[in-house]
């Protein structure tokens, strides 16, 4: 945890917030804070600033806080990724808040097991869990939009041409491909597609082409998930 | 798993082997596979090829197999690591594993924590387990080699400059440094130091470049250790 996410339900005044779940523990076991010490802090959806510790109880902590700095800004993407198997989407989206994704589309494929769409861990509140500590790892305030689409030739064949217009649109697969291009210019904005373990099937891969996203590689050996998103990101932006 | 990793003590003749354990599983359960079936095989240490199944029973499986193929190049690279916490080592082998890091050297720093040095995942067998899984992952035979240095300082001093002579030296270090380069000549060789959670401290940064590597970062967010791996790779190969 390298910066204090406070929520509004945290504040008891404009300038005073109230601890007592997994954050004053980790206070307590990670930090091994005192009265009197200072983080760093911030607003979900705000900015960011310091904090000093007023209390620091066992079962909870007053913190008094000043926010005068943003966040770092985001990536011009919007990332669409097929549903990954319930563990990994916990790391995939914890990944996605750290690396600075604003946009988050999870879609279904051919391989991805129906079974993953009934995870618990696709709950609004299970997403919003990981994304905070994703963000909490980055030192950042805003949480990614995440979207849900269980179905995928309505989405790629009646949305996707439209959020994909005036971006570069690539799909990351490997296969016999041009490489992924390095280092874009600074905010031009891309829509990228990963596949499930296993990848797309040839129809997903024409499919998404026609609506704008070409296929990309990034040469022989076969990623994880995680490793493939983090990858594809270092080499874009 | 992307490939059957096959070792010297699973032939049974020049072209049979038998399998009973965790690969077995993986083909009655992931793979679904029936006598007959062909798949992607490779020698640790050697050649990759095609398998096929002659026998699938519950208790072992016997394939032929044919090689013909090498594994894919490794980087040109040497990757310093602070070591890190025994959940996140297990996940960082595999990712080194499979992104083709041929030589791993885990490293003391002030913020690691004397405990990590105890955990049963630096046992040698424990080590290439993850190592396996990570080559299966990206289809590559060759383990890397994996140092362990239990003092920073007499390794630092004593041999570090050694093994950075001749290469492009680089700590991926947070601050006020050069960004990291991007899409290095082909077969620049790199020695790369990454820090632990918290990050290497300014002595152990300092004595790094007396050594020949210098800072670079990656922008403002912090990440994980193999997030920081992968994203620092992605970008300098």
């Amino acid at each position: 945890m390298n910066l204090l996410l406070l929520d509004d339900a945290d504040f008891i005044g404009a300038d005073r917030a109230i601890l007592r779940d997994r954050r004053l523990t980790h206070l307590h076991e990670v930090h091994r804070a005192d009265a009197g010490d200072s983080l760093r802090v911030g607003r979900v959806g705000g900015l960011m600033g310091q904090g000093r510790i007023l209390r620091l109880e066992n079962q909870e902590a007053e913190l008094q806080v000043c926010f005068d700095q943003p966040p770092p800004p985001k990536l011009p993407l919007t990332l669409l990724l097929a549903l990954p198997r319930p563990k990994m989407l916990k790391r995939v989206l914890q990944t996605v808040a750290t690396l600075g994704v604003p946009r988050l589309i999870l879609l279904n494929s051919y391989r991805v097991e129906k079974s993953f769409w009934q995870t618990p861990f696709l709950e609004p509140t299970a997403i919003r869990e990981q994304l905070i500590l994703g963000l909490e790892q980055a030192r950042d305030t805003v949480l990614p939009d995440v979207i849900i689409e269980k179905r995928f030739k309505p989405f790629v064949e009646d949305r996707l041409p439209a959020l994909a217009a005036g971006t570069l649109g690539l799909v990351g697969h490997p296969g016999d491909y041009p490489t992924c291009p390095r280092g874009l210019p600074l905010n031009q904005p891309v829509t990228l597609a990963i596949g499930p373990e296993g990848g797309w099937i040839p129809y997903e891969v024409d499919k998404l082409a026609e609506a704008g996203l070409q296929p990309v590689q990034l040469g022989e050996r076969i990623m994880r998930v995680e490793t493939a998103v983090t990858a594809l990101l270092a080499r874009l932006f």
